[in-house]
């Protein structure tokens, strides 16, 4: 789906058959001039989806601030012209992709400020059908991310070993079956697995709910061979921890999903 | 969008062109149980959504518990019967939407709990192609629901009075336009505006960014006449201040914005 | 559905793989202008889908009348620029749309004039995909609209009554399940039940094929307490004998169903 | 678009988030039987889009009547089973095919009774997106269809000539291009112009706006060499009386566009 | 299906979530021009499509050589305009539509150039979703189209005739159900079966899988009186055999499916 | 797109508005049983698209051989069973999947064959909205696949290279733009830009347009340090020269796009 049907159909959801109060109160012509402001501090998010909803309405929306722009609390975000009546149209859903957008992007800052210079990457529990856009303010914010999707990286997890008949057998159905261009990763708990996996040429791990000590004992061991992961009750504090563990980087669904929305005003001037 | 289409658009957004880890390592006719559990204790929401990514990929959810079901840690919520790679392949995608909905279910009891009995409900502030979902998410949790979209209710906000030329030109323009099955609602900032509305003959106002002494004042004000609601900075503390005042309702975006996911583990079991 | 994607269906239906016998004897570079005509006394209505199905072939509509204006035999509707082959490829379902609507404005029109000043409204009797152009029609004739669909309004017939377990719970039902912008609507056969509704607390009554006299004592009965709106055999001739009856509104499906197509010509010259 | 497809939009349409008043009364458990009846002499149309419209939300269409029939006042239609819910969703939808369809059929074959024998057949002068169950109708009613769309048949009218410079040109390069299960008609409004479609090899002739003495001369002009159609102010009285002259059809837009709704009602009993 | 949604469903597949590389390298405001050449002797098809591929790209294809155009090794086909990025996103779909549709004419011209002047035509063995696009690149080599689908033609097969009970019963029934600008072909094997056809007053034979003299022997047996169409292990050799025997055309599958992509190359400068 | 949204495409493209053959002589009733057989040598693929073909249209496809099979001419495919009708409106559809997609699985299991076992893959050049069944049907030939789109993996060719500034530079920027589970390949003509990629971290090297020599010494310089692919003016048999040169595989576009059709037959016996 492209960012122009998710729009419409966004659209399509608030509208449904019409804007009963704008069709009633305001006259076709009337024209309208909007600036868009933050509320609190925040880093800025959806500005994509946000211009085309205003695009589909028919108005202009004129940025006055960037994705991955920190903003403090009336900073302006952008300025929009057109018919009031596509103005308001627009409003809602325009401001739902910023304020939730942004508000992943601005946890996500938070996040990786107290996480010690560590790589901190998403994970694929996102909104659905908002994905890419929520992997985007992930970018915004400062973080990283992990595979988009199923089909862009192997990433071999306890079903598929016990399908597969072990770590090894996995990794190396995974590796002569996927084309060359993408790795293969393992989730293992114990050490005894890493080696395994390891062992099988497997190209990243992942270190699933293990202790820090563990962690760091596992980091020794890999010493470089793999790239390393962890993930499991991970915070921004714990990854501070574990900044200088040597692993690669630590994944944290909470990036997206504890964020809540930011607040952001739009006012709006009547041209005619 | 019917929720069979919205299910389908979020497992092609995690599919692609494959899952290319269960692709390699689990042979198509392999079957499994697997079973859902609460991993904290909840309001559950999402079942629907959840069944339909489960059938759409071959396997059958079985519910153990229902939208609306107060669980605790560790509950059952649904057995999943069906071929492993199916099961695997719409887990991540029914679980965003169970851990999602539950969230806002359970963030809204919460609120509800808090609210002194006042009748609370949302706003139009919800995520892009989820409205249905969150909206029913809410009243799971106890919360009422608001208009559902621009089409089916009409609010008199600021720009459509200045559009309208005033508060009484705006309600008869509203009145006379919109079929006999639609109330018409104002959005007013003053007590004088508040008695502009009621005489212009308006069935329902929202107060709007007023303190407690001026909601309380406009409750007396109105007399029963119109159904009074209450927005902006509201919290369940200061609801449960407002349950004795006379009003009908408050709206808070925030039971759906400022949500977050709640915990839920999914268990395989490999059965042939 | 928006009017763009309505109307690019209609094309598809009309062109499939193409427009055989333009291919044929018309060269692609070859512009024409063309003059649309009314070919009897009629009310315009379909504007806005006549011009999308010319501006997806690549013509302009040039608007000479607007949707609601009363045309007579012989006066422009509209005059259309562009390429030849665009022109015949969009000119019936331009004109399908033209002819359909007018219809229905022309007729409600028809039936407005002769109802002695009551309000009338139409219903859900509408052709499927057409609803939104069609109700729009109806208000070009000078007729108003009843709800749009099963969503944004309530209206309890006799098996929501069962379903509930009578007049009054099912009042009560629809009062606290649905929000607060939607009036509840009981369609009624008798004075009893109507003084059963008017105690449940609904705010519109439908008197469903009930006699003249039967509906002056319903008018009496509920004294400006209700919304009260008449249906059943309803013709223009027996609503203007109940205009002075003391209700609000009749409802006739006819507005839209027994609508005739009305005569509209289309007459190119060729530009180069 | 399937019909099917078109059916779920058609359900779209009315049902948007959903049907507010079964929500609030009538449990979802609740099965019911309905009954459909003709409320007046028809001849039936309509049968599948009906069957899965009730199918597309869980009920089933039992038809006691098939497509074609001509039924009385009164006669059974079809009995519907299934959720009570359900069936309400969908009546509406189901109701408003099988009236539209029904009255196509019905008018049509009033016009074929009194139509002396003569092959009548419809136009592309149908309801946006209804053509193929409109022409359906036709065929249900006993009249025949011209071609369905642009695609499936050269029809050459005064633009195609102008622009292929002449009748033969239009005619000659309309044969060459086209494959060879296409046959070219011509439309023309004189005998020295059916004298030079005949002669450049046209397959068939629509007679257009030409009075009833030139269309005799016509078909003793053409003898047999190709098809002659009749088109232009045709009338069911005007068909009979040229049913000797030796033409081969007359078209007639209005069998679709001057049809009106026939009455069905539907009467449900809840079971459960 | 339109073309625009065609192209674009194409551009979706290839570019899933995002190009990955080009999103790495280059900058969004670069921009660049390029330019497209032919690698080998081809005629070229498919331009319309390539225009459309970088249209949705944001660039601009600005065509060097048009549909039927017969190109040299290193001639150039066409200039491209606009970002990188977008030229980079669309290059693959673009040629690949090029590349196959080009292959396609490329043979086509090939093999109607040996087939003695005889006229040659396709069949509905297309590549799923390209059959327009494959039959107009048909006849850009230089060939005819038979019928686009099952509904633009009669064809009446082996399977038809037991199901009608003999060819004269399935010739009437077609010519009786189908409008009267379809054709009604007849598939035969022996010349008994053509006296058959004939006699039940079918308007084309198909001559299947007949050796060359009982084909000869078919011609002067239907004497004019039907379009007479050879097919079944048909080459360009026996099709120019055949050439002087009096039947009307050949089809062959293979002008499309036998076709070999020819090679284009895209040579890009970056302007900034 | 899924595969049964791409069926129900070719399926409307083949149909459109209906089988005006079997409509005209085949009954609704009739079932009939079929029998699909090879006519030649070859590699099947497309069973699962033949199969939902023929689901859609209410036929069920029995299975004799599956995707990846080596057939002999005459020997059965799968039996097709169900109503008549149906399976004549799917048949060509069906056949149309299945002779192209084993046409590149035949054509792929030659060329592997002859190449020495060295690994050959595929490359984007594939049939516009068919990648996925073709490359599907590369793997049943024998063959290997490329990433399967832009976005799961990173291939840096000469216009990323000159975006960037360089190797080093573009490989820097994609491995810390990418996901972690992509890898980077970079696409090199000299023996040197390969140290410079080498040195700058890639993890595979595409050689394009090297000679025989230049390519064996490309793998020495490299040692086994990155995944070595050639390309360019590839052949099965320069395939097999190389087969001890040290690099790991060959792309070959023409795996898809020089292979032709295979012949198939379906035989239907009406069985009522």
């Amino acid at each position: 789906m492209t960012l122009s049907e998710l729009v419409a159909l966004a659209l399509a959801e608030d509208l449904g058959p019409g804007d009963r109060t704008s069709e009633a109160t305001i006259r076709p012509e009337v024209r309208a001039t909007a600036l868009l402001r933050a509320r609190q501090d925040l880093v800025l998010s959806g500005v994509e989806a946000a211009r085309e909803a205003f695009r589909q309405r028919g108005a202009r929306y004129v940025p006055l601030a960037d994705d991955g722009d920190a903003l403090q609390d009336g900073d302006p975000v952008a300025r929009i012209e057109g018919p009031l009546r596509g103005i308001l149209e627009a409003e809602r859903v325009a401001l739902n992709f910023l304020m939730r957008l942004s508000g992943v992007a601005t946890h996500t800052a938070a996040v990786v400020a107290a996480s010690g210079g560590l790589r901190v990457v998403d994970t694929r529990k996102s909104t659905p059908l908002l994905r890419s856009l929520e992997k985007a303010a992930v970018r915004h914010g400062g973080g990283g991310n992990h595979r988009f999707g199923l089909f862009d990286g192997v990433l071999i997890k306890e079903n598929h070993i016990v399908g597969a008949g072990g770590v090894t057998a996995a990794v190396r159905r995974a590796r002569s079956s996927v084309h060359h261009l993408l790795k293969v990763q393992v989730e293992v708990e114990t050490l005894s697995q890493l080696e395994e996996a390891i062992a099988a040429g497997v190209e990243a791990v992942l270190l699933d709910n293990m202790g820090d000590d563990a962690v760091r004992a596992a980091a020794r061991l890999a010493d470089g061979r793999v790239l390393l992961e962890v993930s499991g009750n991970m915070t921004a504090e714990r990854a501070a921890r574990l900044a200088d563990s040597g692993i690669d980087q630590v994944s944290m669904g909470g990036l997206i999903h504890q964020a809540r929305w930011v607040d952001l005003s739009l006012r709006v001037e009547q041209a005619s």
